[in-house]
């Protein structure tokens, strides 16, 4: 069935990406400009996303902590490279009831600062270290143009902010952390994203370097879904993050810091939502089954129940929406909601001794024997989605992945359809400037992949390296 | 053994509860006035109540959303009544960057606006309603006196917002939550709190009333540790939350909110912790037991490996403290943060075919047979000092619970001891007041308790009201 209150994806994407937001109910915009309301449908994904990562991060070794939301102008300013950066988005504090305080305090757009100054107190001995920390918080960043989830002036995230006794240790903290958001868009959201180093010009405010995991959108629009970057010892210098080394010297530790944003929901709808409305993978749904029980027949009602309780004792979350709605109705809504399978069950359908399953994602329908398990069925289909969710976002991501040897090239796959660009550059940010002009494209990562060429896709001298580009969100 | 970093409870109290609250590594100051940070140790207790009462909440049909951090003061003004209690602590921004913003904006300090601003565009018939809403987050109200946990300018809680179609249904929702909250405190966090309505004197700003769950601190102060309020349709009129009701007739929504903060985690402290540092219920306990292995012998270590394997997939949260430091160091560590049970493994315990189990909460010591089943023996344990932690603290609540009768019987024993004091009380305000210069002893609640006496206790009128008063943090 149509959905009338989603505008085509292919007509108007910008348009279609919020109608779908709207229709799933996820968020709504609010009288506080640039912040949105998360609604229980979208709040559950975060829920979700919070417990999974919460519980990889926890395996790994780290520690959650809350830090304050607002910070000393004077703390912040001793990190000049960092406020450079976030200054002009900063929003202040500087009146209290009627009265004008005597400094101001910032809410925090990233925890750097507070951070190092927690840690600055806390460490003496090369025994205390590493400290892995993490913490789930709001952030404030007064953007100018907004869009729900994508880019909000109060986003949702999770910051870790590491220290580490030895540079090497700290790197590999760096790449660990960048493995795990890779892992958790390939295995649980099903987004076969990217990942690389960031360009000098691209990479964290302060950062020695910056790993970055990038999604394609349907459209071939690039998203900056997680980052984990390296500061070396300039972090903890600034702020006097000392310690005693294993040589009984004073050395300063070695800082990483990682983060992934509410912006994850948006990386979901926008690689596997459609004309219907949300799909999820079954990995991420909140509730991934939904049982719909036709007519008002006893025998069905006892079997919606029993399906009920076989499948949430195995783990997969389901409901029965015995809701006084229509069938059609009820349907419609479990497809705008994006759950993966929904269940249908009619007098009919137990004369004929079947149950229908109907998948989300391609909406095809099956039956089963009414004599099958329902558990292995249904966690069989789960899988089989999931899989073919991968698969299929892959497959666009494949199709919308270029290569350009010279910048025509480039401009020509720029002007007919953006996506992941590959190609090569000297590694002169004059070139990456150049490059930008053509609607705006920009470095998204350095890449191990193999070269494909031994020039610069700019300006023709030597390449240093294999370098993928792409049109931002 | 003693822990000399812990000033004793006896001697003084306020020191001795913030010395627990360092040596447990639970929080600590920071460089913003009035802010702390919640360490590892502390924020795993918070993880733990929220998990239990989110769980709570979802069964009882409550959805999480998040609304958000800032408020617009044309906004915040629509609801007056709000606005003039809260506003000296109010935190407003007003600048971003450099720049001078056109309206101030406000950190929450509570959300019944935003809430409210939400719900109007958001139902329209009886059949939107109930809507059960909860919302986790961090709220600010710049406080002048602060302690951790107890009273910080942020803090992080739960605000359940429900709007519902009948004055009736709020009204049972209301109650409803409170019964919740007395749960929690009573069989999770083992502490005897009593519940019932606040005066109007010292109900929220705006409520119609208010129900509190208030719980005594073990030198006699009471705690307001979780509150329920039912607005009837004050705050639905001044926001426009209608809708149509079922004879077809316009109608403004009937509301409620309640709310518990990180403020439970003074509580634990102040109820259960001892000279020797935290004592946390079992229930609450992030970590239930600690193993320490004695001795570098490999039958230990297996032993200990054995046993925190079968612990742990027996749902009892275990770890071995395997780290260089002496047993001595291990024990008091284990000691100062509370861990209800501490396994002790050596050599010498094997040869014997014992096995030495320390209850945290008595300081006892217990052996146990080397064959007996080390599961069953830590559950029952567990739940034998649940049982005896509740009943420790009901103990103490009762000795310091007493009567007046009269303003001077008050006052004796506000002098002597403070604690819960059952008094009769006409209704009167001026009562209160005079009540309240005898060291600011408050009405905590209005309990259903029987009479103890026909006249009030203060001008010796007739008795309206059996309440129970007392000296608050």
């Amino acid at each position: 069935m149509e959905n009338k209150a989603i505008t085509k994806r292919d007509v108007d994407f910008a348009k279609w990406y919020t109608d779908v937001i709207k229709a799933a109910h996820l968020a709504d915009y609010t009288s506080v400009k640039g912040c949105i309301v998360i609604e229980p449908n979208g709040y559950a994904i975060w829920e979700k996303i919070k417990s999974i990562m919460d519980q990889k991060f926890k395996e790994l070794g780290h520690q959650n902590v809350q830090l304050p939301l607002l910070i000393p102008e004077s703390l912040f300013n001793k990190e000049k490279e960092l406020i450079e950066g976030f200054a002009p988005e900063l929003a202040w504090v500087s009146e209290v009831g009627k009265k004008k305080m005597d400094e101001r305090l910032a809410i925090r757009s990233t925890s750097e600062t507070l951070f190092c100054d927690y840690y600055k107190k806390h460490i003496t001995s090369y025994k205390d270290l590493p400290k892995l920390y993490n913490q789930w918080c709001n952030v404030f960043r007064y953007e100018k143009e907004t869009r729900p989830f994508l880019r909000s002036r109060e986003f949702l995230w999770q910051e870790g902010h590491t220290i580490h006794a030895t540079k090497e240790e700290a790197i590999d903290e760096t790449y660990r952390m960048m493995e795990v958001y890779k892992w958790f868009n390939h295995e649980i959201l099903a987004i076969p994203s990217i990942t690389g180093i960031k360009t000098e010009k691209e990479k964290f405010a302060g950062a020695e370097f910056t790993l970055t995991n990038e999604d394609l959108m349907y459209n071939g629009v690039c998203l900056q879904d997680g980052t984990s970057h390296y500061f070396g010892q300039k972090f903890s210098k600034a702020y006097d993050v000392k310690f005693t080394n294993k040589d009984n010297k004073d050395d300063y530790a070695y800082y990483t810091t990682w983060g992934k944003t509410t912006r994850a929901i948006a990386a979901i709808i926008m690689v596997h939502a459609d004309d219907y409305g949300l799909v999820l993978p079954p990995r991420i749904a909140p509730k991934q089954v939904v049982i719909i029980p036709i007519g008002d027949n006893e025998e069905v009602k006892e079997l919606a129940n029993k399906y009920n309780d076989e499948l949430n004792k195995s783990d997969i979350s389901t409901y029965i929406d015995d809701s006084d709605k229509t069938p059609g109705f009820k349907f419609a809504e479990a497809e705008v909601n994006g759950i993966p399978i929904r269940i249908e069950l009619g007098k009919r359908d137990l004369d004929n001794k079947k149950v229908t399953l109907a998948r989300r994602d391609t909406r095809e329908k099956m039956e089963i024997d009414l004599d099958s398990d329902i558990v292995t069925e249904v966690k069989e289909l789960l899988e089989t989605i999931q899989k073919d969710m991968y698969e299929k976002a892959l497959k666009r991501q494949n199709e919308l992945t270029f290569e350009a040897h010279n910048l025509e090239e480039m401009e020509n796959i720029l002007n007919k359809q953006p996506g992941f660009i590959h190609a090569m550059w000297c590694g002169d940010q004059d070139c990456e400037d150049k490059i930008k002009e053509i609607k705006g494209c920009k470095s998204r990562c350095i890449t191990d992949d193999k070269p494909i060429d031994d020039k610069c896709v700019c300006c023709g001298k030597e390449a240093k390296h294999h370098v993928i580009w792409g049109i931002q969100y």
